[in-house]
C-alpha cells in the first residue's frame, strides 16, 4: 500500500484542494506515488490542534508511519489578543509550546516521519478590512503583518531547535512583487499564486529530506514501462 | 477517523487532482468529513485494473470498509484493436465481465461499500488525431465515439444488472453545448469544465445513496460550532 503525507493545519490546509490549491497540487505531484490525507480544521490554532490531535491520526501501531507530516499552524495564534477574533488569539510563547508538543508527540509515534513546519503566511492588513470574518465594531485588523511575522519566527526558531525543516511562508511570500494582492485574496488566504508558493516550497523541503518522485516507487507498472507486444507480463508477480 | 471514498479508474481519475479535476473537488468538498484516495493508473483497461486490484486496496478486515468507491474505466478498453492503441483494447464482453469482476470483488470484500461505476466519456475524434499519445502512421484516430458509446452503455447495463448506481457520462456529456472542446482537452482527456460535470454527476448519485455532508459526521468541531467565549468546552469528552 502506498505511504502516506498527511497535511495538518487550519484554514490553509482545510482549503488546500479547491481550485490550484496546495495540497491538491501535492496531491497530483505524487499521485502514483503517496496518498496525500488532508487534515486542516478551518480557525484552529495550536491549542485547538493539540487537543484533536490524537482523534485525527492514526495511533502508534495503527498502521505504517506516515512518510511525512506538514504541520501549518499560526495564523490564528496570531489573532490580535484585544481585536475581534481575540477568541482564537494564542500568547506567543504557548505557541512556540504548542509546536514543541505537536512535534514531540509526532516524533514518538512514529520516530522515522518527516514533520514539516509551515509558518503563517503575511498578512495584508487593508484587505482584512475588507473581508471582516467576524462583527469588526472596532474598525481594526484583527490580524497584522508584524504579528504574523513574530509567529513566523516563532515557528523557525521552534525548528531549528528541533532539527526539523520550515517553509518561512511570511518571509518566501514577502519577496513576491505586489504578495499583499497576488498572494492573498482576502488579506490571509491564499490565491492561485500563494498556493503555488506553497507547493513549490514544500515540494523543495520533502526533496531535501530525500522525499521526491525519483526516490518513491511508483504504485504499479506505469503505461510507458508496459511492453504493447505482452502487456500482462508487468503483471507478474 | 475518517471514513474513506477510494476513486479507481485510469488517466481521468489518476489526473483528477489537476487544477479544477474532479477527484480534488470530491475532497474539497468533503474537506471535514471524508478522505478521498486516488487510485488511478493512466493508462489502464480492466484487465489490468484486475491484475493490480489486490495489491493497491486493502485486504478485508484491513480496517473499516470504504464508503464508496468510484469505478471508472473503459476508455482505455474502447481503444480499437486494429488501430495505434491496440494494446489496450478488451473486447466489450470481457469488459462487461472484468466490469462484474471488480463489482463482486469489492461487494465481497465489503458489502456495505457503495460502488458507483462511471461510464468512459464522448471521443472528439478530430482532436484524438491532433493529439496523438503514440505513433499513429495510419492517420486513423485510435478511439471512436461510436465504440466509447457502446462500452459506455455496456457500463451502464452492468450497473443495472448489479443494482448499482451509475454515471453515464457519454450520454450526460454530449448534451454540453460545443462538448468536443467544451469538456475535452485532447479528444478524451477533461477540461475544467468536463471535470465539473464529473464532479457534480458523483456527488449527486453519492447523494442518492445517501452520501452527503449533511448525513456524514463533521470531523471536530466547526469554528462556527465554537463558543467565542468559552472555545475549550467544544473540545472536551
Amino acid at each position: 500500500m502506498r505511504p502516506k503525507i498527511y497535511i495538518f493545519g487550519d484554514s490553509i490546509t482545510q482549503e488546500s484542494f479547491a481550485d490550484g490549491g496546495w495540497g491538491a497540487s501535492l496531491a497530483h505531484h505524487f499521485s502514483r506515488a503517496v496518498d496525500v490525507v488532508l487534515r486542516g480544521y478551518s480557525g484552529y490554532n495550536t491549542r485547538w490542534a493539540l487537543k484533536v490531535l490524537d482523534k485525527v491520526f492514526p495511533v502508534a501501531g495503527g498502521g505504517d508511519a506516515p512518510l511525512a507530516i506538514t504541520v501549518f499552524f499560526g495564523a490564528n495564534d496570531a489573532c490580535l489578543p484585544d481585536r475581534c477574533s481575540a477568541f482564537q488569539h494564542v500568547p506567543l510563547h504557548e505557541y512556540r509550546q504548542n509546536l514543541h508538543s505537536i512535534i514531540s508527540i509526532f516524533k514518538k509515534r512514529w520516530p522515522e516521519t518527516q514533520i514539516l513546519l509551515i509558518s503563517p503566511p503575511p498578512i495584508d492588513e487593508d484587505a482584512r478590512l475588507k473581508f471582516p470574518y467576524v462583527e469588526n465594531p472596532m474598525g481594526m485588523p484583527e490580524r497584522t503583518n508584524e504579528a504574523a511575522g513574530a509567529y513566523a519566527e516563532a515557528c523557525v526558531s521552534v525548528a531549528a531547535e528541533c532539527g526539523i525543516p520550515v517553509v518561512d511562508l511570511w518571509t518566501k511570500m514577502q519577496r513576491f512583487p505586489d504578495w499583499e494582492k497576488a498572494c492573498l485574496s482576502d488579506g490571509l488566504h491564499l490565491t492561485q499564486t500563494g498556493n503555488k508558493i506553497v507547493f513549490e516550497e514544500v515540494i523543495m523541503k520533502l526533496r531535501d529530506v530525500g522525499l521526491s518522485l525519483e526516490s518513491l516507487p511508483v504504485d504499479q507498472p506505469l503505461i510507458g514501462d508496459i511492453d504493447p507486444s505482452n502487456p500482462l507480463k508487468s503483471f507478474e508477480n
